[in-house]
């Protein structure tokens, strides 16, 4: 088997739970902080927001928590997903390297999204949920939830940042199609959303305003509940199917990974890839885990690991995090979905334990990769799946000039079929690269929250 | 194994070698013509357009060609596709019928197309070719080919359809991801081309008016060759991989179809599921095959059978089919796909036999199959491919009413990514439905060549 391109786990291989990191950590993560207290908010604070289930995964002692019949249901309609040995774009590298990648592309949302929309939509009905409200900044979040929805007879409404509203009018079809609401932000229908506007009536909208705007909307309405994307516990737990089933097909083809590559904006895909792995390091396994994320959002190269608020307005949970400040408003790249001011606490923390370590790229040499990539491999990837392509090719680059035989693998966690706009204006030469500025990121730290 | 829900193959099962019906035909085919003489095409007309191993495939005795080493490891990148019994469908349908279907969307340009495209740049590379052009109209085909030649190493030229050109940039983009040139057809490139804009400088364009300039084009350069998505014998052999896999995985679930539903344009994807079952029926297996085609292009079930030009401008060979005309201009429903104004000849002789039946459907009880399609099993499916599931829906549905257990397949060609615009079209209910006049059907007959 281990000559396999194409690396596929029938149905029945399927992980049957999700993997819980926390108690194999060796420091306890710190608790989520009451926006409005600054104390470690109770459950009373977050059930308008969370379904019970979801709440107890957010704090749970137990390795293994089962995935539910009906879940898994409708994993069956794109999981497992298949493992690629890369081996077209290792020969165009010319490189000793073996590289591998994991392609969640596959599900019909176009991205890992799924894997916790899916379980969050599951939760919300059995706690009688009747809608969700989420934020999504290219799409990609909400399209899944919006397919997770109608898959569990939800309703669905997103609130979409709105310069990527106005840019990526084909990912709002596709959730219409799903049968949700999509509202640009920020938005007239909430408080959040009129403050922001009254500051600013042109605001092109941040994925920090478009979260204040969803966690309102839920807030206020009994029968909604609210539904984040990224960041969270539960979130990066239910990702980990990603991972469990690497570990599957790594073992099919008889090899392991020296390092993994994945790109962070919040942090659910590498999560998802990394935290499996993560165990197997932490039992002495020589593994590398490195997140890869934009020069323009350099949240874990540049940031400041201290409590601050998720959403830009701060009525959400405040969470210890490397963190840009909740007032960040991002250059417009074309990786929306990297455009967070904040990190997952769970992964921050073991960045800042050493067990994950961060690089940060420009925009330009990351399509250049995504280009060589669709052009060796057929996938076009997603804007931010490329930063992850980007590193991978780097490191099958120095083996290369080192004679070195590593095992690279990396998560393509998502295709660019809306996104090929920002392919044009790479083939245009109208991207542009950014850095984030060293005095923003020191101007930042006058507004984090007093704890 | 029989409660599978998504039925897939290793890449070890993948079909060493494409099913060629010919041998196996009760009548023999009738040859195509040279535009010019009228008489049958000899070699030397035809290899100034087609390399010496796709002529042979054209015409072939032999009941399978084996698949070569270099187009096997670019199938293994996306083949075998998965088929999926569509549990949550029935669901909704409340039907005792079983539904499976076969998704050919996985592959990179997100249709069947590259099984043909990788197989006819790998036999024009052999040949010294270094360059390809085609036509395409929604750009599935464009694409495809695009990729492959990308992957071959070959130049690619494609001539695309001009309402289509404008209507879908993505295709477009996609194409120039995979480093392909794309010029909107009728264009000034060619002299059929100019000679169509001369009459008409408005003209939105057509398959037909594409294939000519790109005929044209292949035929005046002599490093360059033409290439055809659809229609002739090679390109339908190339896509038994289909069906081949199909009838594997249908094994695998102890499962046999009753009756097969494919929507049909020029016939590669049905030819590509069907023809290895059509064997079957041929030798007393009980299975319907069954074209579904759009009634704004009623090929099979409206058109005439006899000799016509493949191409709008008469240069192309000349085909003994079911056509509407080589003058046909389409009413622009979404399926741009299933426009054209004829069909594979290997088909049409199938469907004259009795082999194949044939029906059609009006485009707003197509999307709204396709929106049902996608809000139950989650992939948003081309407008192309819903042809088949609105055929494969209705009779679910009768299944119902007479209590039948039938099985049912149908085959998804890919996916609606680049269609989305459609969809919104019709939910804000833009969309019309168009039947083609029975009277333009008469004026077409004396259009036709005089054999």
């Amino acid at each position: 088997m281990k000559d396999l391109t194409k690396i596929i786990l029938s149905e029945k291989e399927l992980p049957s739970a999700w993997y819980n990191i926390i108690p194999d950590l060796p420091r306890p993560l710190d608790p989520l902080l009451s926006p409005r207290t600054l104390q470690p908010a109770t459950p009373d604070e977050l059930i308008p927001l969370f379904p019970p289930d979801l709440l107890q995964q957010e704090v749970s002692m137990e390795n293994w928590i089962d995935i539910p019949g009906e879940v898994i249901d409708i994993y069956k309609q794109y999981r497992p997903t298949p493992m690629f040995r890369a081996r077209r774009l290792e020969k165009v590298l010319d490189t000793p390297a073996k590289i591998y990648y994991k392609y969640e592309g596959v599900s019909p949302a176009g991205s890992h999204k799924p894997n916790t929309a899916i379980a969050q939509a599951y939760y919300n009905k059995v706690a009688g949920t009747k809608r969700l409200a989420t934020e999504t900044g290219a799409g990609q979040w909400g399209s899944a939830l919006a397919l997770a929805c109608q898959l569990m007879g939800l309703e669905c409404t997103v609130y979409m940042v709105k310069a990527s509203y106005d840019q990526k009018p084909y990912r709002k079809m596709l959730m219409h199609t799903w049968g949700a609401d999509v509202t640009a932000s920020p938005s007239n229908e909430t408080e959040c959303g009129r403050k922001v506007l009254a500051e600013d009536p042109d605001c092109p909208g941040s994925l920090g305003i478009a979260i204040s705007e969803a966690v309102e909307d839920a807030a206020t309405d009994e029968n909604a509940r609210y539904s984040l994307g990224s960041v969270l516990n539960h979130v990066l737990m239910h990702q980990t199917v990603i991972g469990l089933e690497c570990q599957k097909q790594m073992a099919m083809v008889e090899d392991y990974p020296d390092v993994i590559y994945g790109c962070v904006g919040g942090g659910s895909s590498f999560g998802g890839i990394a935290l499996p792995f993560a165990k197997d390091k932490m039992t002495g396994k020589n593994v590398r885990l490195v997140a890869v994320e934009p020069t323009a959002c350099p949240t874990l190269t540049k940031g400041i690991y201290a409590y601050d608020y998720g959403d830009s307005v701060g009525i959400g949970p405040v969470a210890k995090m490397y963190t840009l400040g909740h007032n960040f408003i991002p250059a417009p790249i074309h990786a929306g979905g990297l455009r967070y001011h904040g990190d997952s606490p769970l992964l921050c923390s073991l960045y800042d334990q050493g067990i994950v370590e961060a690089i940060a790229y420009h925009q330009i040499p990351v399509f250049e990769a995504a280009v060589t990539f669709a052009r060796s491999e057929g996938i076009v990837p997603a804007p931010e799946a490329a930063h992850a392509i980007r590193a991978a090719i780097d490191d099958a680059l120095e083996c290369k000039e080192a004679g070195e035989e590593k095992t690279i693998l990396f998560n393509l966690t998502g295709h660019g079929h809306f996104d090929l706009s920002a392919y044009e204006a790479y083939f245009n030469g109208k991207l542009e690269d950014y850095e984030y500025p060293e005095e923003k990121i020191k101007e930042a730290l006058t507004h984090l929250p007093q704890v």
